[in-house]
């Protein structure tokens, strides 16, 4: 069996057993809660892992782009969820698609995205599930006010294509308490206009573990879950050894005694730092922060003593795992060092 | 021919006529100072690209990983610098193969990086030429003083397999008369010891129309002076009218009068701002920025009366066009609303 020392860097590496711990634990806590988990394929983009999430209970996955959920569907997923609006004729063509070949549903927040939606399933022999998207404070889709969520959802009601799946929000980070009574607001809206509500679907790793208890709230959409990364751990989902994907570099470089250089820079940890400070946490090197990055240089400032040396390999914990999974046409599931299996990121630029 | 309506966005649409104006203004301004041209390939990954500012007169290409060596050479590409320390035994053992059918250059910063290619390359038919890596402000890789690179310069000498080729540096932004008196002062040190400096080969599109007077500098390796970005821009290298390289986007919501989103979030667009506020710029939509990306939404925010409606496409002039390459796997080639060819970004994605 090949050895992570065989890998050439940057490589990602993943600790299968981590990840799969982190799938059981998501699993465990919406099944405790009530919860539907429906996990989003966002942060892996692999086949692999989105079978093991059914496996452990998922009642279907999440993707956001019409081509990832195009390659979970060739691989034999069959309840996508893609909560995007859906629009111009190329795109709904590929929708309907879809369509025939799994169980779809998706989301709109505007007369316009349901007139492409309508239009195009009027003659479909299964009408297709559609959710409201309602902004519940992120600042970002969604109808803004319960009014408008019935609008919309007497639309899809009326379509000849369409069904009413109910409401779905991307919750802002720590504003769960206003989403859930934002969407309690909205759903009893709807149900004063005689229109049914079968899913409320939210989403965000950091606040699943505040999900459940009292909730409107049907179905869960986390994604960085299976991963984690420095952003989790800083909002205290997990520790450092609970992140299973590690960004494996080498120090190509020591030209001061605080200065080392990784062979990793933007192009393989990503600039989004999600507003953390620093680009990256080397594990098992204390004192060692990613305080800069080039396209293809990482700096490493040492203090407190840290020590790297020119050619060492070291494992670098990112800012934002879902991002640099996006970055790399392979990862490597690992066991300690041992690398158990190679896998192409299957859905990696599928844009549209 | 295909029309950029037919496209499914979010695509990279290059106005070709635009890049090759860029590639033809640099290549005279290096004929014009007696500066050797060698394009840095990170910014477009295309042998396409490359084959054309060779025929304009660079005299090779730079690459920053050999898999992009690789690329380029398997595609006809001659002439290739890598000024990067390579080690390990995989990188090293490809390094050799690729010297075997390319004219190849590399750097080193270090006496670790110098045994590695010294005992790979002790028995190569031609020698390996080194150019030693000098850091002159940027705060990157590089030896700290012209003695440091008298010692490496040396060593690169006295190696059988290797070649002393000369200085390498990739300056601070905006610092290039320091840049160039420290190589100034480091070539009158090789030269005190006796050692030849063929080569100081320098860097980085914004100060390029600063070099060539006066200069010890010999080669110059530009990147993103093919296609621009609002980074650029905002460096004065050009006008937005200059920028060939946009991301086609669609409006896909609108839930405010003042807040449209586009379907194109960090993993198009990319996070990399090099600092400037905001994200993109949108082509011919004044008063519309993008102030926020999530990994699939680009937030607009509208002002001074600024209009998009949902459906409409729109082209957004990227902070960092070099990193945005890197997300997509291919790339359109545009002239006005036609769609001359779509090329495959096949250097993407060669992360080591």
């Amino acid at each position: 069996m090949p050895s992570i020392d065989d890998l050439d860097t940057p490589a990602i590496v993943i600790d299968a057993a981590r990840a799969e711990a982190n799938i059981r634990k998501a699993q465990a806590h919406a099944d405790a809660h009530g919860l539907k988990l429906r996990p989003h394929i966002k942060t892996h983009k692999l086949p692999y892992w989105a079978k093991k999430q059914i496996a452990a209970g998922a009642v279907g996955i999440t993707c956001q782009k019409i081509g990832e959920a195009e390659v979970m569907a060739d691989a034999g997923l069959t309840d996508i969820f893609l909560p995007y609006n859906i629009l111009g004729r190329a795109k709904l063509e590929r929708l309907k698609a879809l369509h025939g070949r799994v169980t779809l549903s998706v989301t709109a927040d505007s007369l316009v995205t349901l007139e492409g939606l309508a239009a195009t399933f009027a003659d479909a022999g299964q009408p297709l599930q559609v959710l409201v998207e309602c902004d519940t404070g992120m600042g970002r889709c969604g109808v803004q006010t319960a009014d408008e969520a019935v609008v919309l959802a007497k639309a899809i009601d009326s379509a000849r294509g369409l069904t009413l799946g109910g409401l779905m929000t991307y919750p802002a980070a720590g504003k769960q308490t206003q989403a859930e009574s934002w969407l309690a607001g909205a759903k009893q809206a709807l149900a004063a206009a005689g229109l049914d509500c079968r899913r409320i679907s939210s989403g965000g790793t950091p606040d699943m573990w505040r999900s459940g208890e009292n909730s409107v709230v049907t179905e869960y959409r986390p994604g960085t879950y299976i991963y984690l990364d420095r952003y989790q751990v800083a909002k205290g989902v997990g520790s450092l050894d609970d992140c299973a994907l590690t960004v494996l570099a080498t120090v190509v470089s020591h030209p001061t005694p605080t200065r080392a250089i990784l062979d990793s820079g933007s192009k393989a940890l990503s600039s989004d730092t999600l507003g953390l400070s620093d680009f990256g946490e080397l594990l098992g090197v204390p004192g060692a922060r990613v305080t800069g990055l080039s396209e293809e240089h990482g700096n490493v400032t040492l203090s407190d003593g840290a020590k790297l040396r020119i050619g060492e390999r070291v494992r670098v914990v990112p800012d934002h795992c879902c991002v640099v999974t996006n970055l790399f046409d392979q990862v490597h599931l690992i066991d300690g060092d041992k690398v158990l299996e190679t896998l192409p990121v299957a859905a990696r630029g599928r844009m549209g």
